[in-house]
């Protein structure tokens, strides 16, 4: 039997891996094909899973079939990016206009996943000196979905381009309660290799050698093996 | 050759959901042996490969071997952590004190990944809406570490019982630089089964079915097979 302390298989750790580097944002490559529950609930299990500040779980998980709640959700990301759009200029706005940023009606489900900023009461473990730490533990559990998500076959995307006072109303949100991400799934014609923005010019992905610093800012690393290793692998 | 549209293997799909559900916030069975550069290599590409907003890859890493820098880091997280219990009462605050929340000193590496505020300048594509999505994308990179971590055999600590503006002066950052998450790393002599705050009975984990919704807020889920799937699995 594999317990917790088996060492991973070449295989297993490649799994890893492979969902780490063949993930993407997906907007464009959505089938309709429906997600069945069983999939879903491996889905939401990884997500519950993921580690929160005093396991406080702040997470809860809003699963949209309803088209019509999507439609709106839909007609507050094209009011917010007709602002965005606006704030380039020239050639660039062009090219801002030309990028499709979310799936909402071509994936066959969305889902919000939210943090409950109440929860575990006012003192919560681990959470006396950073407050945000429920936000990043929520985002923590984005990761684990978009991970599973991929070893599943299925694309997932992120639209950040939303207002979340607007979003929270037409999800009945209570105030407590804040929308952190609003992700479109769906099975895709195709993983892209690249990041959709790295292939079409829009930013380049930055060599990690220079990201890596040695025991405090900005001194450089004095792990030679350590700086071939992070070149290389660019 | 594996291409990224190659479905998992039976075998990398269970590694992706081991990682996720062995996964451990580690604070006491860290083992002095060295991480090699290979596979601190292999960390710090997984995090780098994090999904963020605008493609603005907002974070930084500081590797922090020096025993010293570790030490201030320590007395910041000991400061904080005796403001911690006085918040707690009676038997509550006698079960914090017994509990050990880091192992900054036992673990043989730490490493802080920080969150450049500035980075792609004013406009990042997909970030009009909600400024803090840099936080977001930085804690998406720290899940993709802890994950690989796993699955290197390597376990992780997160320490957030720590006064940000103090810790940013401990490691020299410049002020538009976040120091969002200060981790532990180092083999470990076990993975425990649970988390250590439910195995301690700190804390128990939710019933998922009881954070799932359908199309907004409140709503009972419609779907018979998936609120089976999700009470099922717990």
């Amino acid at each position: 039997m594999t317990t917790s302390n088996t060492p991973f298989s070449d295989a297993e750790r490649r799994g890893l891996y492979r969902a780490i580097h063949e993930r993407r944002d997906v907007r464009s490559q959505f089938l309709p094909d429906p997600i069945s529950s069983a999939v879903l609930a491996r889905l939401l299990q990884a997500a519950h899973h993921a580690p929160s500040v005093g396991f406080m779980q702040p997470w809860d998980f809003v699963v949209i079939e309803s088209r019509e709640v999507r439609a709106s959700v839909l007609a507050l990301f094209e009011e917010e990016n007709q602002k965005a759009a606006e704030r380039f200029e020239g050639e660039r706005q062009e090219r801002y206009r030309s990028l499709k940023l979310q799936g909402i009606l071509e994936s066959p489900l969305n889902l919000c996943i939210t943090c409950d900023r109440s929860r575990g009461g006012p003192h919560v473990l681990g959470r006396n000196s950073i407050l945000e730490t429920d936000l990043f533990s929520t985002c923590l559990a984005v990761q684990n979905l978009w991970l599973a998500a991929r070893a599943e076959g299925i694309g997932m995307g992120w639209v950040s381009i939303i207002d979340q006072a607007q979003l929270s109303a037409a999800l009945n949100l209570p105030e407590h309660i804040y929308p952190l991400a609003y992700l479109c799934l769906g099975y895709v014609s195709e993983f892209l290799d690249q990041p959709e923005l790295e292939a079409k010019g829009w930013r380049s992905r930055l060599p990690l050698d220079e990201l890596v610093h040695q025991d405090t800012w900005g001194q450089a690393l004095d792990n030679g093996p350590l700086k071939a290793a992070i070149s290389d692998r660019e």
